[in-house]
């Protein structure tokens, strides 16, 4: 018989089925991961290293769909929101893996380089060094947190008579409130990083 | 004998049991609960409406640690920051809740009555009704993605001597990096939003 000519185990399919338990379950084991696979759990290890190295092909097949050429943009603030709004639809499409990838350190190569092409952008643009990770990081945080509540249903609140404002600016609001509250706050982020440089 | 003077079932120790699964795997089933309690599934559901129960009884649970006296404190701007550090700790103690009860509408009467004592407060502040959602929201959004940050090692990223710049970002940073990260993007915010006020 002709060998298959796609291998039963390479890194894409192993950080699929990471994802999809993710999706699942919010959380994954590597046991898991080689059965969805048909694998043993030893085969497995031949390709990735250990668990945090099936976290990492993750967050590289996660952050692939972000527009890290948009951080070549000019000028910084225009390159920094398309790179942002992109970024949160990346990850919008996996809110279940959003903590899992927030709370375990970045190692993945291709993940590190977009950190380094934001950093290169921010100090090109004329960011005190002290100031470009926490700028990075507060606006990372607003993206992942607006990323999870794009997951969240359209009517996040059931006001009652007892809270007639809530109601009130719940309509008042409109809809697409998810893209109405990310707009807000990414604008003032970047508003007020503009007050941070020095040129 | 004499009665147990704790009764076996509460609403309290619901909460902290579906609590501690969730702590443990970023979910939890009304079975797991029951079981944790070394009681029926049928006497649970005596106590709470469904699974949807369980998850307002512990979204009351973690509010609860939210300074919701702050939102009566003047200026408007000061109440808003004393009220989103307490919130942002309030969900950093339990980080794998974050996504459960970000992506449940709110239901629990004690919780939707602090949206309403925090939608009261920016009307009084002058804030258009349409602009007060998006930006409670937008704050909300930065508040639990910090909440998540603050649950990650302070040692995020493992730059190589392929990313020269983020090395030299990350030790400019300094310590603390989630919390320098969250002021940033908390005065940020508050900053753009004393613009959006029509006094």
């Amino acid at each position: 018989m002709a060998r298959p000519r796609t291998p039963l185990l390479d890194r894409e399919r192993i950080a699929a089925a990471a994802l999809r338990l993710l999706a699942e379950q919010g959380e994954f084991s590597v046991p898991q991961v080689a059965r969805a696979l048909g694998v043993q759990t030893a085969s497995l290890y031949h390709h990735v290293d250990g668990r945090a190295g099936v976290v990492e092909l993750v967050r590289e097949r996660v952050c692939a769909a972000i527009d890290d050429a948009a951080l070549e943009l000019e000028p910084w603030d225009r390159a920094l929101e398309r790179w942002a709004r992109s970024y949160r639809a990346a990850f919008a499409a996996y809110p279940r893996a959003i903590p899992l990838l927030m709370t375990t350190p970045v190692r993945a190569p291709k993940v590190l380089a977009q950190y380094e092409r934001a950093v290169a952008l921010l100090r090109a643009a004329g960011f005190p060094e002290e100031r470009v990770m926490p700028l990075l990081t507060g606006l990372e945080n607003l993206i992942l947190g607006s990323a999870l509540d794009l997951a969240a249903p359209e009517a996040m609140w059931e006001p009652s008579p007892r809270t007639p404002l809530l109601a009130a600016a719940l309509t008042a609001g409109g809809p697409h409130r998810a893209d109405a509250a990310f707009d807000l706050a990414l604008t003032a982020l970047l508003a007020h990083a503009a007050t941070l440089r020095v040129e």
